[in-house]
Parts: C-alpha cells; structure tokens; sequence
C-alpha cells in the first residue's frame, strides 16, 4: 500500500475540492479533518472520502460557500443550519458557537441540513482543548438505516456513534473515546466482503433475521442488518443508538421514519469544569483518574489499560514519521476525480 | 416468595425511617422511591434496602432531615450539597433544581455528599415527565469498585450505570434507559452465589486476573473483579464508564483514587426541546420514532421489538395487580430491624 505524506495529501485535498468550486478556507478545513482522521487511523473516515466528497460536490448534495447560520439559539443553545456546506466546516462552526455558550456553564448545539461530519471525535477533542466537557452525538439519516433494533432484523437506525473528550494536563495524551453503538460500522463489514472473509459471530443478521456470518447476507439484496451492541446484551446498544437518534434527529425536528436530504445530524453538549470543581482541579483529577486506570494489574492476555483515545494518538506519532497508507484503489479515485476537473496530482 | 401490596409496603418503609429518625416527609419520599423500584422489577433497589437504610441511618452514614444547599450555581448549572440525606431526598431536590434551570434551555447538575440514589431511571423519568430530555449518570465511590478498566484484573470504577429518558405523548408509556456499564450488577452475581449457581462466561475474571464463571471467584479473598460491558469491545463499556466517573465524581471535585464518605456521585443533565424543534414537535416526533422501531420485522428468537423500560411498565403493571414479592430474608431483615425501635410491622 503507498504511503504519503499529511502534507501532500493536505495539499491534494485541499486542492481537489477548490476545483470542485469549494472556497480555498472551506476546502482547507474539509482536507485538515480528512488528513487527521488519517492520521489517527479513522482511515474509514478520511483521505478515502475526498473523492466522494468530489463527487457529493458535484450533484450538489455538498454545498460549500452556502452560510451556516443559526437557526434558533438561547443564551445556551442553538439550532444550527449547516446549508449543506462541508460536515467539516459546519461542525467546526457549531464547535465554536457551543464553546463560546457553555462558558461558564452548559450549553447544547444541534445541526440541520448536515453533510457528513467525519470523525466525531474531532469535535469533542477540539472542545476540551477549550478546558471543557465535550459530548457527542452524531445519527444517520433513513437511507443510513443499516443497524436493527434489538430483536428486529431491519435496519431502523444509523450506526450512530457517540463519543466525549475532557481537559487534560498540559502536554498530556488527550482521552478521546469515539464508539459506535453498534457491533461493526458498515466500511468494516464491507473490508470482510472485498477480503472475501467471514464475520465473526454475532455481528450481523440476513434478512430473514437469523445469524450470519457472511459478509453477503448483510448487503443482500435482499437485505440484513447489523447488530447493535452489545452481544446478549445488545438492547443497551440499542438504548444508546436511540439516544443518539433522539439528540442528533428528533431534536432537531426530524422524523426518524422519513427520508432526508442531509447526511448526519449532530448534538455537541459543552459543559465548564469551572462551574463545578474548578477547571484547574478537575485536570487534576483527570490526571489521577488516568494514573489509577492504566496502573491497574492487568488481566490474562492484556499487555497495559490504556484510556480511551490512547492508541489512536500513537497511530498519529507512527503515521507523521512513516506516512499515511491509502489503498490504491482510494488513490485512483482520488486521481480520477482531480482528472476530470482538469486537476493533475 | 410472600407477596406484599404496594401501600403497605410504603406504610411500612415511611414508618421504619421515621422510627430511625427521619423527618415524617422525608421518610415517605424515601419510602415511595423504594417502593417505586420494586414496583418496576428494579428488586435490588427497590424495598429490600429498607433495611439497609435503617443501619445507614444508626450509624450516621444516612442523615435524614439535614439540609440539602447549593454549594455553587450558575443560571444554568449547580454544584448540590446533598448533606448525606437519603439519596432519593437530595434526588428530587436536583430533579428540581435541573428542571427549573433547564427550563427553556440546558441545565447540568451535580451532586456532592450523596448517599444511595436508588435507581437511576427514576429521575430521568421525572424530568421527562415536565417535557424536559433528561441524561443521568452515577458513579461509585472508591469501596464500591468492583470493576475492571478494559484489560485490568482489579476494580477501578462502579457499576457506573447511566440513564436517559424523553418527553412522550399524553397516556404513553414512558420511554426511560437505564443501563450499568459492566456486564452484571454486583447484586445479581450476589444472586448467583446464594444460589450456588455459574456464571454466564465474560462476567467476571479472578483475582489472577483468568476468566471465571464461578461467583465465589469474584468475591475472593482474594477478590476478582466485573468485567466492563461489552464482551469482546469491553473498551466501549469501559469508555461508558469513565464518562460516568467523570460526570458524577470528577467534575464534583472527588479524587477517584482516594477512598470517599459519600456513596453516589450524581449528574443530571436536562435540556429543553422547546428550545430547539419544540416540546409538542418533539413529543409527536418521539412518538413517530417509537412506531418505527416497535414495527420492525422480528429477528429469529423473538417475538417483540419493545422500547427501553417498556418491559418494566409491565412488570409495573402486574406488581399493581398481584403485588410485590419480597424474599423470605429480605422481609425478616426488616421487621428485625423495625423491632430494634421497637415497631411491630
């Protein structure tokens, strides 16, 4: 597999979408939020879905340079209009506008008309860089219903992950847990499939609603279904992707049971430290609730505890020295879509 | 098994704590909230720790009729001094305090001197019940870690539960998630061991840190520990976990590595739909998602895709109907402990 530099492909990416008629900013950030889910090893997030990104541009269901504006807000909440612009570029905004509310408090942002945000755990990161609490909860619209219900056996929601990040130390790793709440996203059970390798159990449902194993029995046609999480106790998967629906769609004035335009629906929840223990003491004790965790005598088979987060950001360290891999069917992709707008990479 | 009415039990429960001690008012709330739990199925919580309560009360760890204050506030937030009243006491009172400071937007409360807040659900039940969405989250004190980190052997975090509830339409069942975020209470393995029976495996590990299916394994000496929720992506629930310790301890300003005199550490969080796509949009769209999810064709071994908490309101149901059953024990330690201040129940 070719690697590349994050500066190379920050360059390609970034000038691939302003072909595509994206503002340079706007391209800039879409690339920025690409390059780092690369790097951290979302690679199902990142570099790949540039040239879908080139493609969504194309037919219009991205719209970049269309404003995001704020629909509704109180002095801590908003409902946020996204225009349809870059998932990227609007998330980075609901960011700011949910930091700039929960100073000194609490505040609750949620989107409408968003394109696909990408990493959700960029966002909650980029919210305790701001010494605060960061929730995240990000849905699929109809179309993304690929994850069943517990004890139903079609798809009736996305594979809605949610994710949180907090301050930590200076210079400390920043803790980052990023979940779905279901048992593999779809891009992993589509790898089995191009691999030609079976699942392991308890992953998906064919579309009878019995067990499989076979990576075909989920993409039919016709159809089955992916798990929520869980195993024997997937109902508590299920309880989290309802929530995650609930915040990130119904919240915001979507039915669930419909078809929509936008992509993903997101709900950040910003809280401040310094309205309770004090941001100064609750890094603090961050830190001694990290050092108590990854000190823990380990079990049979486990080589260290490590926090949420803590394997990504060494992925990042290997990949800024060695280079980010893409599959070389992700760079032809990439090729042709600069290609056929006179772009050469 | 003897069954019990419910208003006997309440009878029953309001006037041993008043014999212990506890304010006429505060007794009943303490009584109906245990009650309340058996009624809903939630036994471990329900009125088999009216005994315990009592003992709490003796030894001064329970101090009904000191005062509940906020330590700090913001319009939006509040840092509650619970006093070491009945969890179920200080509950309500930040049930209140998240409700009126959420009123028209979000509010986040935390509790500080907590004792036992029972179950979970029950508050994000009433603030779903004033057309709030409420989240709740409550840790474990440092003697209530039983479980492992995500690859440890030794407990470093509670049960840890969370629960969510939302707004429903006139006359509809509650729609309320409370989950743990280990794989089994420590009560329900407590079951086991009496019972003399195993383990499901992926329960618990033991104090060497191997996998285990025997009860006594965890309990030790030398003891073992509950592994997080999850089975083979443990680091989800484990993620769950530390979310909770964070919300309900940390940002209260507690070192989770040092030993604490309160019991729970509580965190609400409740926003208000009006303040984005509207309570009424939001209770019909709510409604719009239950019929989706509760239609969907069945997965093989089932025979109903039900809501969270819906299994409950049945149990609810029939416990109105043919009362609360209470095991031998668990009635006997009760009227023990009420002949102790000499009341005959």
């Amino acid at each position: 597999m070719p690697t590349f530099t994050p500066n190379y492909l920050l360059d390609v990416c970034t000038k691939l979408f302003a072909a595509y008629g994206a503002p340079e900013g706007e391209a800039r950030i879409a690339a920025e939020e690409l390059v780092e889910s690369s790097l951290l090893g979302f690679d199902s997030h990142g570099v790949m879905r540039a040239s879908q990104y080139a493609h969504d541009m194309r037919e219009g269901r991205i719209r970049p340079g269309s404003p995001i504006t704020i629909a509704k807000q109180t002095p801590t909440t908003a409902l946020v209009d996204c225009g349809f612009n870059f998932g990227a570029v609007s998330a980075r905004a609901m960011v700011e506008v949910a930091c700039e509310k929960a100073r000194g408090g609490v505040a609750c942002v949620v989107s409408q008309n968003s394109h696909h945000v990408g990493r959700l755990g960029a966002w909650v990161q980029r919210i305790a860089e701001r010494d605060l609490i960061g929730l995240a909860f990000v849905n699929n619209t109809h179309g993304g219903h690929s994850v069943a219900p517990w004890g139903g056996r079609e798809g009736r929601l996305g594979t809605n992950p949610l994710a949180w990040a907090v301050p930590v130390a200076a210079g400390s790793t920043p803790i980052v847990l990023d979940m779905a709440t279901c048992m593999m996203p779809e891009g992993k059970i589509r790898v089995h499939l191009h691999a030609g390798k079976s699942l392991p159990e308890g992953i998906i449902v064919d579309a009878h609603g019995r067990p499989s194993t076979d990576p075909r029995a989920f993409y039919g046609p016709p159809r089955g279904a992916i798990l929520p999480f869980g195993s024997q106790y997937g109902y508590k998967g299920f309880g989290l992707a309802l929530l995650v629906e609930l915040l990130g769609g119904v919240l915001a004035g979507y039915a669930a049971s419909q078809p929509q335009s936008h992509v993903n629906g997101l709900c950040l929840i910003a809280i401040d430290p310094e309205a309770f223990c004090g941001a100064q003491t609750f890094k603090a004790l961050v830190e001694d609730l990290r050092s108590y965790i990854v000190n823990t005598p380990l079990m049979e088979g486990f080589s260290e505890v490590v926090m949420p987060g803590a394997i990504d950001f060494r992925i990042r360290e290997r990949r800024l020295r060695e280079g980010i891999p893409l599959a070389d069917e992700s760079w032809r992709l990439i090729v042709e879509a600069a290609a056929q707008v006179g772009l050469v990479v």
